[in-house]
């Protein structure tokens, strides 16, 4: 029988499902409009309708256990999801004991940023590193890192939010209340918002005619840089210096072997890439300048993957927390001390 | 037989060695002024002759291994210092396996802001956190961090160069040729500096009547600002905010369950603390804002505690890389995949 794992990516706009097998490859893949604002018990249901479906799709594959990526804040140890922003009403969710208590498999929970960053170390651009650092570049900027061959989680998972790292004093107040948020600069929003106080409506720029004279968005950007508009080439310089600053004190601060860029950003990436390795080249200390900064491989679907491979990969050394299992039988192996304790009171 | 270890904290000004138990006791202690311009040569026959004197005061203390905290870069695996800025003519220099040869005893390498880490983590602010930074603001700002239960080295144990994180736009020139360093900001030299321009010789003011009308240091303004002079308690004030910042950034981006701050600063830890904390609860996310922010509580020996226990928890899964011993028979044993090959060619 075929190893796989039913993976879910929950997110507040799309969730998605899909069996995954030990090569990384989707067995089937479906995904739905997230019923966000109608509380867990509604998304729940979504999931328990789509795994129904997924597992129609593929009769001949059993699921050795269940990953999930779900936006933070999230505990993977005890399984249970805090407070995140996007999904109304969810409010210490303990989803990994509830989907548990349905599929009767065992479950792993890991944040979203996280998940992407586990798929494209161990199936797409971070192949090989004992360090990466994952960032996503899209509405906002998150992060998931990889210190010393396993995920860093730190203190309740909540690790690696380099979107909330200050790294200037100016710039529009972040939606976290702070001013010079990595994430307020150098987001695919931060890009597009300059983008647009940058342009007029009917100015007959490049930029306005590709959003139809409304607002510009990063995509846009991209666009008419790709066309060689020179504007545009100018705001994309501007993005990848700010990425710069950012990456280049991820690399001091967590070392790693390479970082992957992914998110709605990585469309444009080839053509930040020069401005970016130049702002390294300009701020880094010497030891750090020649680590890779590459693209993400896996584009959507590294978040399902990297989901199913919590369970696929469940047996290497301390990468991932259990977050619930149906016969967990507690604390003699001296080796589980991430594993939650669920499943067996 | 007590279990011991011989410990060296070799920094560029001074060079100290010790006998420590497993208590963490100083059974033994000395120190000389670093030979920092006369090369590795001359170094590395200081540490052997303190070490024989330490031996000679300890004689019935048989040592089970060697910890070292060096300056970095440095690899704590392959036992190699790379090229300290503070040490003349030290181009990767071997110094585990040159230490083995003389002593025949197995030795660990480990950067000083690390070893340090180790030290308060296993024996001073930070005991029985999974998660840590040590912060240490003197001339500069070094960093530790102790990241689920281990050590953070990341590539070429690089990690944690949390002074050359830019966190603003302003300020003066980083030595790295960075604008915005938070060493910049924040180190115990911005607050003289800032305290220098700040005033005049012959000014009347406390702080230059403590530097008797010299440079002022970070030093004079702590102890200016005890006696509640209002300039000095301004220049903390600033002090605290850059401090502040900076620490909301590590707080985002590792998760620790608390933040030891030590080095010179440490002494006016508690009239910045208040500050700090106001800072951190302005800019950190929620979920962040409750983590302790201490001062350390080894002082200057924390680098040497932290070198010892090296060899003294080196049973602990995964905190210390081995980087030469006398017979180390390779790589037979999975769990040694940080272990270097040193000693058996």
């Amino acid at each position: 029988m075929t190893d796989a794992a039913l993976a879910f990516d929950l997110g507040g706009t799309e969730l998605r499902a899909a069996m995954v097998n030990r090569a990384g490859d989707l067995l089937s893949f479906l995904s739905v409009p997230t019923l966000a604002a109608d509380g867990p018990r509604a998304v729940i249901g979504q999931m328990q309708a789509l795994a129904a479906e997924i597992r129609g799709q593929t009769p001949n594959i059993e699921p050795v256990g269940i990953g999930v990526g779900a936006p933070g804040p999230l505990d993977p140890v005890s399984g249970i999801v805090i407070a995140p922003p996007t999904l109304t009403g969810w409010h210490d969710v303990p989803l990994a004991d509830i989907l548990l208590e349905h599929f009767k498999l065992p479950v792993w929970l890991e944040n979203d940023a996280n998940a992407a960053a586990l798929g494209e170390w161990r199936y797409g651009a971070g192949r090989g590193a004992a360090s990466m650092v994952f960032a996503t570049v899209s509405t906002g900027i998150g992060g998931g890192v990889i210190a010393d061959g396993r995920i860093l989680h730190g203190r309740r998972g909540l690790a690696a939010e380099i979107g909330h790292m200050t790294i200037t004093n100016e710039g529009e107040r972040c939606f976290c209340g702070a001013i010079g948020c990595f994430e307020a600069l150098a987001s695919g929003t931060a890009l597009g918002r300059r983008a647009t106080t940058g342009t007029r409506p009917f100015d007959g720029s490049m930029m306005r005619a590709l959003s139809a004279d409304g607002d510009v968005t990063g995509r846009h950007v991209v666009d008419a840089a790709r066309r060689g508009d020179r504007q545009a080439l100018e705001m994309l310089a501007v993005e990848a210096r700010w990425l710069g600053i950012g990456l280049t004190n991820l690399l001091h601060l967590y070392s790693p072997d390479i970082i992957v860029v992914g998110g709605g950003i990585s469309h444009g990436f080839d053509m930040l890439h020069g401005e970016i390795k130049a702002t390294v080249a300009e701020r880094a200390m010497s030891a750090y300048r020649d680590v890779p900064i590459v693209a993400a491989q896996l584009g959507r679907h590294a978040g399902l993957i990297g989901a199913a491979s919590l369970v696929l990969h469940s047996d290497d050394r301390d990468t991932a927390a259990l977050a619930a299992h149906p016969n967990n039988s507690g604390g003699d192996d001296p080796a589980s001390t991430m594993e939650a304790r669920h499943g067996q009171s």
